[in-house]
């Protein structure tokens, strides 16, 4: 496979992992409903460092756990900001 | 759904997305070698912005497309570390 083919395939994945973060952010979204219906806090330290510890303890490589929790902060950060912002 | 379910949830789908972003990540690391015997550069500034426009254009919300591109921006700085690190 050339360059142009990995691209192609890159690609591809890229389509799925758009749409399973938009699955997640829906998931997210009815979360911060809850939250709002129980007057719980957006910001829960503990639910953040599990979704981190969960990452890493699937993670098989390449990328190191630290580099795959480094595009989880991200993420993280992401949805935070979304089920604050939802009505 | 509560929100311990909806958390289930969360955590099958983060399952997929780090088998995803893992795959990627191998691509990834196969086009580095790539590059590595034709001399090309890691960073590839054109390539980026191609990757951050079919992101966009594939994202049909709940997130806004530059919320999606916030976190490729993250991931694709991952990539290109990994790109740089193997041999």
């Amino acid at each position: 496979m050339d360059i142009y083919d990995w691209r192609k395939k890159i690609d591809e994945m890229d389509d799925e992992i758009v749409r399973l973060i938009s699955r997640r952010a829906e998931a997210a979204k009815a979360i911060g409903a809850l939250k709002r219906e129980t007057l719980a806090p957006v910001y829960e330290p503990d639910r953040e460092q599990s979704v981190f510890n969960h990452v890493r303890a699937v993670n098989q490589g390449p990328l190191a756990d630290s580099e795959m929790q480094h595009i989880y902060e991200r993420l993280i950060d992401v949805m935070r900001t979304l089920q604050k912002r939802e009505p």
